[in-house]
C-alpha cells in the first residue's frame, strides 16, 4: 500500500499530537493541527478561537440539539448553515487541498471522514488509559488532578458528537480507521516508528 | 512494558490467527487456537464439535435470549450453570493456566477479559474489510463469494453477543485492546512483524 497521507484521531491527552510531529519529522513531511486553524482563521474570517473550538467540538451548551441537528437537516426542514457548518464545509476544502498538495499528517478535524475517497490515507486513532491522560493533562494545563477526569470526559464527548454529527461514523470504531493504539501501552515513541514505518511500506 | 501473552481478538476471515501463527514463529512461543478446544475436549468431557462451536459463539437459534440471559443471572433468577456457562468456566481456568505456564498467544474465547487483571498481557484485535474477508473465507471454504458476506456477519454477531455476554464489554470497542489492526490495509505480514516489535520491546 502506498501511503501519502495520514490522519490522527486523538483522545484528549493521549499524546496522539506528539504521535504525529514524532512521525512528521521522521518521515520528513508536515503535519496540521493548529496550522489548520490558523489557515483557516486567515482565509475565512472567523475568529482563531472559534475556529479553534467549533472546528473540532460540539457545543458545550447544546450538544444534544448539536447531535440531533443533522437528521432534521437531511430532511430538508432546516436551510440555513449554521455558523458551525460554514465552518466545517471551509474546513473540509482546506484539508482535501492539504492532500492535494502533497504528503503530509493532519490531526483531527474528522479528515480520516473527509478524506475517505482516497486510497492512500493511512487512517489512526489515538487512546490511552485515564490516569496516564489524566497525569499527562494535570502537567500540561496544571489543574489538580481529581477534576481532569471529569473534563477530559466531557471534551472526548463533544468530539464523539462533532464526529458523529458530520460523518454519520461512531468516533471510536475500529472500521473507521487501518490502526488504533493505546499510547499508555505501546509508549508514544514506539507508536510513532509504527507509524513510519508502516508509511514506509515496512 | 515487559509482555509475557498476546492474545488476539479477530473477525472471521480477517487473518487474524495467521498473524498470531507468523508472530508464533518469529518470537519462538506457542499459540493456542484449535489447540485449546483439543485439550479441553480432552479433559472436560464436552464433545469437540461442542466445544468448538459453543466455546466462542452465542447460539444461532437463541442469541437474542442468550444475551439477554446474563442480566437475569445477574438478579438471583437463575441458578442452574447452563452447558455454555459450563464450558466458559473450563474454559477460562484453561486459559489462566496457560498463561501462568510460560509465555504464549491466545486467539479468541475472551482470553483478553479473562487475563484483564495481568499486566504483561499484549491485546490485540484484528479486523479487515469485507472483500478481503469475502475473498478470502470464499477461497478457504469453497462457497460461492455472494453468499459469504451474510454468512461472516452472522458469525461476527455471534461472537459479539458471546464476548458481550461473558464479559459485559463491547467486542470491538478499541478501549479493550492495546492494538487494532485492519489486515487489508496493513497486510497480515506487518501486522506479524509489529506484534513481535512490540512484544520485544521495541
Amino acid at each position: 500500500m502506498a501511503y501519502r497521507i495520514i490522519t490522527i484521531s486523538r483522545e484528549y491527552g493521549s499524546g496522539g499530537r506528539t504521535v504525529g510531529e514524532l512521525a512528521s519529522k521522521q518521515l520528513g513531511i508536515p503535519l496540521y493541527d493548529k496550522e489548520v486553524v490558523d489557515a483557516m482563521a486567515e482565509s475565512c474570517g472567523f475568529s482563531h478561537d472559534f475556529i479553534e473550538e467549533v472546528g473540532e467540538y460540539a457545543s458545550v451548551t447544546n450538544s444534544f440539539l448539536f447531535s440531533i441537528a443533522v437528521s432534521s437537516r437531511l430532511e430538508g426542514s432546516v436551510n440555513l448553515m449554521s455558523a458551525a457548518d460554514q465552518l466545517y464545509a471551509y474546513q473540509a476544502n482546506y484539508i482535501r487541498e492539504l492532500a492535494e498538495k502533497g504528503p503530509c499528517i493532519i490531526v483531527g478535524r474528522c479528515a480520516d471522514y473527509i478524506l475517505r475517497d482516497r486510497d492512500d490515507v493511512l487512517n489512526v486513532f489515538v487512546h490511552a488509559d485515564m490516569d496516564f491522560r489524566t497525569k499527562h493533562m494535570a502537567e500540561v494545563y496544571k489543574k489538580p488532578e481529581h477534576a481532569v477526569p471529569k473534563w477530559l470526559k466531557e471534551r472526548d464527548n463533544r468530539r464523539k458528537v462533532y464526529y458523529k454529527h458530520y460523518t454519520g461514523r461512531t468516533w471510536s470504531d475500529p472500521h473507521n480507521y487501518d490502526l488504533c493504539l493505546c499510547t499508555s501501552r505501546i509508549g508514544i515513541e514506539h507508536a510513532a516508528k509504527m507509524l513510519t514505518e508502516i508509511y514506509q511500506g515496512g
